[in-house]
């Protein structure tokens, strides 16, 4: 059954969006990334709405589904602990999970601030289990791509990086957690910018210092709607990490672009299945990342045959059962838990940033 | 179970890169495009090669696997047969499967020529079952969305059609069936033309006339490498057609443009996620279909967050099972056998023009 | 004075659109293509309505205008015959001053049919003197770029040509002389289709047969409104020769791409700086074109500092002035007059094809 | 004679890049931007090397060449004075222009810095004569018809404003007076992002603070290589201001967003013809600015037919030219030296954060 292939029990946190994009993505990989290293068996859903869970349940085929996220820290049959939660309830679950002995992975920004997601981080690593945070961009087929291009020395030395998230629909008047600041900690900066710090240095490396601003634009929000920054990285790199909910007609812009000296590479989410390279200044050249030795590629179509946003969920995945079947580390391409915690340090750096008025320098615990 | 869906036994002929498509296709819209309005349940699959299609049928999830397709004609479980094999195997099946009184879905070219195409039309359509041809382009978002722009009015009195399916591999030497004559009929012809006609005709109507040629740059190869062709419009619209194995740096470029009289359309497959839209004489807007009022959106996530080139089959195996269920038919946004032997007529006219040098018109068996 | 430069009397046929394009050439090579072969000497100009041609000689700089074209015939002065004016008045002015001994450059199309253009040919070849057709898009240093390219084998063989010229002025209900066949010859045909047939054959080389139609959208119009058709190379390569003046949205949208076994190149007019080019399958790189070792920018700016479309006339009148001069003769990269004819020859067997309904062999006389 | 136009003399000091654009436009407007509202004259131009400056004379067609500038300011012919030198010959020769009575016009950056800068505008405007800075990238067509949907309200509120001038030649090891910090007074600040801060006071608004850094690449170089900033606006917009010379592969990529509450704007001045618009959240329109009711459009070419970099200097000196003509001010579509001097105000002001490491407020003297 299943070809034979051993068994993961998957006990996954929410059921929203990131809920659907998290069981797209076992579900998907079952036959896509084919053989998986392990085998999803989504033994549990949990949620506090209990119409709302076990629609789920039924809808995505989890065995079963509980009211109170304790349930599946305590089941003997989840093996990996899916938080797809809202920011809130990442720190608490997560380091229960771990400490119950399950893999984690767990939904970006980590934590609220740098301080909760270090704690996470620090919890669950003193407990041997395999950890990641779910900085999904880092498998865009486009994204790997660019840092095996950079890897490989294609760009030289790295002058710049630039790197934007722009989305549209920060002037709602509805309410959602992630405009409340005791759910999500932040707005746009732990929602968008996040993203950016994360492939900064992923594809660049660390960040030495920030500054820059944060903005509300909508009277009484208690989060931020915009971060506009300047960062410095340890390698010598400069550049910008913008993010923002407020650029009417840009629907998911995630664009950054790196300028070095032997080349420079442009990317634009709303895109994804694009990267756009220029040898030394030969001009752009837009690589369609669909060719079978293309990251990723030996799972999906023939060339040209694009994927979309959601499969960006099956790689991670994938590389996390990876690593829990002892195939590779999650690091260094996927996003481990420190890299949650130091996403965060960059985040909070900003925001120190923004009230100081100062170049804020990024130092670790 | 399942929700309480009343399921659908399918049985699947082929497993290979149209197997894949379709056996991906029934698997995802069982959970992403909820509730289903049946639930499918993959019976069996058919292959001659035995490892490689249990191997498959382990991999989708297939109760079972036989080496003749006529015992998925026999099986009593077996509700919906998916003809997803090479084109020499589209006929015989089709017709025998819908004789033994299963839906039938089938890859095009429906046929290998006109006349066998309009035998399977006429055979399965008398016994009375649903039947599709999977011209799946009809189920990009992008596309669906065009033609409701085009029904409403928007573009006025269409002028002008040009399309064209651009891909490169056809310099390849290994050899496969499409390049087999007895096996595909033809070569870029009904692989890919026959997509540029039924997209033609589903967007501005029926094709009175063509002339054109094609050409064959392989020396040696049985079927044609490229197709050109001018056409001619019942509803007075010219343009042309064309497609290529030979174009170079072109991975899956089917691209077409509409002119009318209140503003055009343009579309490209490789970026299958947008629609081009000039409102009368202003220039071209980027509509990233994508929004929640936009075709089939309701199944996905928030604007932005694209879709692949496989959720095209997610929509066509939907709006089949939908008229199976009885809401609805086929017609007009599925291609019908009718519509696949159509399509084959225009192809089979554009063959008769490259040979007698003459405009061809398209009369209807 | 002037640095020394020989002086060459220009004497112009017509003041409107292409006359203003062409004054502003001379004008503007004089300083900037620097420095220029011959010193152009605007003599006289001429044009039937007096108030409008005095006003033009004042705006350009003309020493004296004249209504009656044959006063630059017989006037000593005047050493290049520049004829700007409408399609009825290229074949009679261009024979007389080249019979007077002057160089001629005649707008395109030559003739208002291939046998007009034929005459013209023979008539001033004849002669002896310099002759050009103004087919201007020759002169884009991203066509140049692409015909070096070619000639340097890094297409390879040469497979397609796909050549569309879209404008969307057509559903004009104003009287203009290019709605005239009497006065134009022909509508998008001569017009524009012309140009896609010079470049085809400067680019790719002639063409063996066409077969395709032409349409009038506009009741009561005299002259075609569009033109489609596909054409054979006597090389071997196959493709589309289109144009219309019905696309609504495009503004001057003349595109075009060939692929080859080793690589491809793309155009679009509207962004005539650019050219796209796919070494191998690597994927279209954007060239913007103005490197210091880019055709015709030794005369201009630092890179990516673009020019427009009327610098096409200055690259053009250049280089016909380097042949008066005796650096080089006006073919391979200018057109000729046996160009103009040549081109005129394709565009009559497209109209043929477009009466019998039958694929069309080129001869030339 | 040149239609009755009273003429204007000019006098110009420089040859060099600017030189020669300047010249362009004015020979250029003499008949394009037809009536011009003065018909220039080039009366004298200026430069140290006698050589290359005589023969700029002959070539531009200026009827003397001087090696002392100060001869442009007491030559009595010399009613314009043309400022098209190094950054270390724009305040001293500038004012003494405009002190014996004469209109100036001086290239960005007004002086090396804000003192200087200020000093010019001071001196100069005490004089009552016309005065300009020539940031002529108010004078992209597209710019300018940006600036008329902003005003007429299209945008609603604006939210952001992302500005970055790219290009690629900084790694040059050749000595160019642009890396002498003596001559040029800063790098890529006053180069590149001079223009930057230009276009976001034209298009947004004065500029409340800034914090960000400089930074050199190039060992041993005096100047900055590249900017990176953030920008609080007085309005209420948050952005950034970005410039380097080292972003491999980019030519001249000033490219800049403008996000809105009811829509966005997009510009790239390597395609110089395009504004993007997105209408609401309706996606981003493509708009070819070349409409005969585009700004300066009525000058140019049917539609389509698209204009160069170099035409941004016609219509700043003919707008210039209106301005000493009587015809309107140069303020606001024009720079004048007071916009010269708030400009290098915000560039002194991000050299300070960059030091300081704190959001410096701007404030004005």
């Amino acid at each position: 059954m299943s070809g034979g292939i051993r068994p993961i029990g998957v006990g996954m946190l929410g059921y929203a969006f990131m809920g659907k994009a998290h069981a797209n993505g076992y579900k998907k990989l079952s036959y896509m990334a084919w053989p998986p290293p392990l085998m999803p068996r989504l033994v549990s859903i949990a949620g506090r709405n209990e119409e709302a869970v076990s629609a789920a349940a039924v809808r995505y085929g989890f065995e079963r589904h509980v009211t109170d996220w304790h349930e599946l820290v305590t089941d003997p049959e989840v093996e990996l602990f899916d938080n797809s939660g809202p920011n809130n309830l990442h720190a608490e679950p997560t380091i229960a999970a771990a400490e119950a002995g399950k893999h984690v992975i767990c939904e970006k920004p980590l934590g609220r601030n740098a301080g909760e997601s270090y704690d996470v981080w620090q919890r669950v690593a003193a407990t041997g289990v395999k950890h990641m945070t779910a900085f999904n961009y880092r498998f865009v087929p486009a994204v790997r791509l660019a840092r095996q291009l950079i890897e490989a020395g294609e760009l030289g030395e790295i002058y710049h990086f630039r790197g934007r998230y722009l989305q549209e629909w920060g002037p709602t008047t509805e309410e959602v957690w992630r405009f409340d600041k005791k759910l999500a900690g932040s707005g746009a900066l732990g929602d968008l910018a996040a993203h950016v710090v994360d492939l900064a240095r992923y594809l660049v490396g660390e960040i030495a210092s920030v500054s820059g601003t944060t903005h509300t634009f909508m009277p009484g929000r208690e989060v931020d709607d915009a971060v506009e920054s300047v960062a410095e990285f340890e390698g010598g790199a400069v550049g910008t990490i913008e993010a923002t909910r407020f650029a009417t007609g840009r629907k998911n812009a995630f664009s950054w672009e790196i300028n070095g000296s032997k080349g420079s590479l442009a990317f634009d989410l709303e895109r994804l299945n694009e990267l756009e390279h220029s040898e030394g200044t030969k001009g752009f050249r837009r690589i369609l990342v669909s060719e079978a030795d293309h990251p990723f590629w030996q799972w999906w179509w023939p060339h040209g045959h694009i994927i979309g946003w959601e499969h960006t969920f099956v790689h991670e995945l994938h590389h996390l059962l990876d690593a829990i079947a002892g195939n590779g580390e999650v690091a260094p391409h996927g996003a481990t838990l420190e890299d949650g915690y130091r996403a965060a340090e960059v985040c909070d750096a900003i925001l120190r940033s923004a009230e100081s008025g100062r170049r804020e320098h990024i130092t670790y615990r």
